[in-house]
């Protein structure tokens, strides 16, 4: 799907997103709240804003950040280019700041921000990046029909409740209980209710939406299962596999681009078709020259495998467009980046001098982009 | 402490523990269990033995592992140099397999292992490879006292209940209850009651020993809070944090060697005196032209940098002694050791050419070390 279109609601409801990001991360032992720490050079709540908006059919995302955070939380959307993102000051606690992130869809006080009020309202977690568009459609159908629902995991390890004595009381049967992971999705309408009706107790010492709706508005969260994925960013630790499942994630990814049509019909689309079981592929048909968005989206999702299917030449001037524009996204600091460059040869009368010439061109080329961290490669089909 | 003597354990028993090592992984993904998985190089049960070894009041440790993984374990053991260790033969769950481990500290058909009986047993998980000797050390204490005794950490999620429709029944307040953690401690009579004494029922689907102590003996295990590296490795993700704890762990480690007893006095325990609120610093007095085992010890635990203080050469053969035990190790195909040779010029009568001379061997040395991941550098103070 191209960006920017929006492809039918699961139910064909109306949805929303609201991101809480307002944690202190205390947990993290660090200074920084855990939702702004960098992993791979990028904020973590970048990454879980990123995942919300790749499904298109999101209309909006509230992130609900605290005051002080308001001017960063803008910085990282201007920077990595987030769209259809609203930024609300959020609350003492974690209940708090979701409740004002659902008034900016219901109250005339926030009628600036332009939001329309959503059928059903996803929660999720600036903390956890890597959620799939096929947990939150499943979520999203759950809570149409049942008004609330969220993923949950197996328990990890066995909970047991204590006594007043720094005592075993009881062990739980671990097969009897699950963990409550987000996202969560709710009928608008209930959740807010629920929102409005709890007690201040709730607001300060809650920690679970389900329960919420399930007490002021009696409502059964239907359970999904969610994959192991859905996991939160809570410790240090975390932090260090969020960024190998990254760079795992990054080194899967390859966007072939072509400027002719007729070309990424042919070798373009088997490309892809071929690749595509074993990494993630966007295909794109476009001139290098022209300043392209779907590229430029591309490029901040910080992909970092290009393959350029060119039919004619070797094309040194767009693929030096290419590498601007990869040099202007600071994506080579990271990692190095690696493009293919394709020449298909179609015609019969190839002469080999003017390979020759092409190929010192292009060696010379791919040292000078090496020294940026870009590791450009030719292949020549004839 | 030097390795090999015991200091007297905690509250003066005698200790020794059992660590259940006969899982399959299947929650990781793999092919490979995940306590065999390895982690820079080295399984990841050989880091959870290691832990318990370097504590040195723990008298026998009984590696518990499935039948066909005997032999694996077996070479683990003989390749990481690991001592006081008994491999026993699992059942097919988690519970029949500590109950297998604790019969060979009674039962007489295990004699042939030549184990005793302890006072207090730890139970630890061959999956956890971070516990410290403070945790382990309050948890037998409190199991002498209480009979016994577990680490606790908070609970990252809220934990719900389902009802048989899948829908959402009750969510447990997160701060009443805790996730029962490892390592746990009894006394042995008390815990090998109660193993003798539960069901099959329990062997087969129980998850917590706490819980058979609770049940069989009437203990309430005193509840000890742990710190965040006590974690599990469950998923992949943990492996890659895991993996990335160790490399944090690794750079921060160096040990000084010298030759010299009074230099040794002089800058060798200056050094890691200045040095050891940074970093773990291991200081040993030892020719190194002769096998000593310590060294021996210190390498074996992946220690990737040393500072070889002396007072009057280059030495350049004992330097390619160091090497040489290095290069055996395989260490230095993981990650490059930092090897600083620190040459101490006490004398007045120093001369330049004789200087230069060395300067170049070292040179020449530093370049082929080089070539095996082993990085030289000299220090001359004068």
């Amino acid at each position: 799907m191209e960006p920017g279109s929006r492809g039918p609601a699961p139910g064909g409801v109306s949805v929303s997103a609201v991101l809480p990001a307002g944690g202190s991360g205390e947990r993290l032992g660090g200074a920084t709240p855990k939702q702004f720490c960098a992993v791979q050079g990028r904020p973590l709540v970048s990454y879980a804003v990123r995942a919300m908006e790749r499904i298109s059919w999101i209309s909006d995302i509230i992130v609900v950040v605290s005051p002080e955070n308001i001017e960063t939380m803008k910085n990282i959307i201007e920077k990595y280019g987030h769209k259809r993102v609203t930024v609300v000051e959020g609350g003492i606690t974690r209940h708090r700041s979701i409740f004002n992130g659902l008034k900016v869809f219901a109250e005339n006080e926030f009628s600036s921000h332009l939001v329309q009020k959503p059928e059903v309202v996803i929660i999720h977690d600036a903390v956890r990046p890597f959620v799939e568009e096929d947990i939150v459609s499943k979520v999203v159908m759950a809570a149409k029909e049942h008004g609330a629902a969220g993923a949950i995991r197996p328990l990890v390890s066995t909970v047991i409740a204590s006594a007043a004595d720094g005592c075993l009381d009881h062990s739980l049967e671990r097969a009897r209980y699950r963990a409550s992971e987000m996202p969560q999705a709710f009928l608008f309408d209930i959740i807010y209710e629920a929102y409005k009706q709890c007690t201040d107790y709730d607001l300060d010492y809650g920690t679970e939406c389900l329960h919420l709706a399930l007490k002021y508005c009696k409502t059964n969260a239907k359970l999904v299962e969610g994959t192991a994925d859905l996991w939160k960013v809570t410790y240090k630790r975390d932090l260090y596999a969020a960024e190998s499942i990254i760079k795992d994630n990054l080194s899967q990814q390859v966007c072939v681009i072509t400027n002719v049509k007729e070309t990424l019909a042919q070798v373009g689309f088997l490309l892809p078709e071929s690749l595509k079981s074993q990494i993630k592929v966007d295909a794109i048909s476009i001139s290098l020259i022209k300043n392209d968005s779907r590229l430029q989206n591309i490029i901040s999702g910080q992909c970092y495998n290009f393959v350029y299917v060119n039919d004619k030449r070797w094309a040194i001037q767009e693929t030096q467009e290419l590498v601007n524009m990869l040099e202007k996204s600071n994506i080579p600091l990271l990692c190095p980046v690696v493009l293919i460059l394709v020449r298909l040869d179609i015609s019969e009368n190839n002469s080999f001098s003017i390979g020759m010439e092409d190929l010192t061109t292009m060696k010379k080329f791919a040292r000078e982009t090496k020294k940026k961290n870009i590791l450009v490669y030719g292949l020549l089909i004839q």
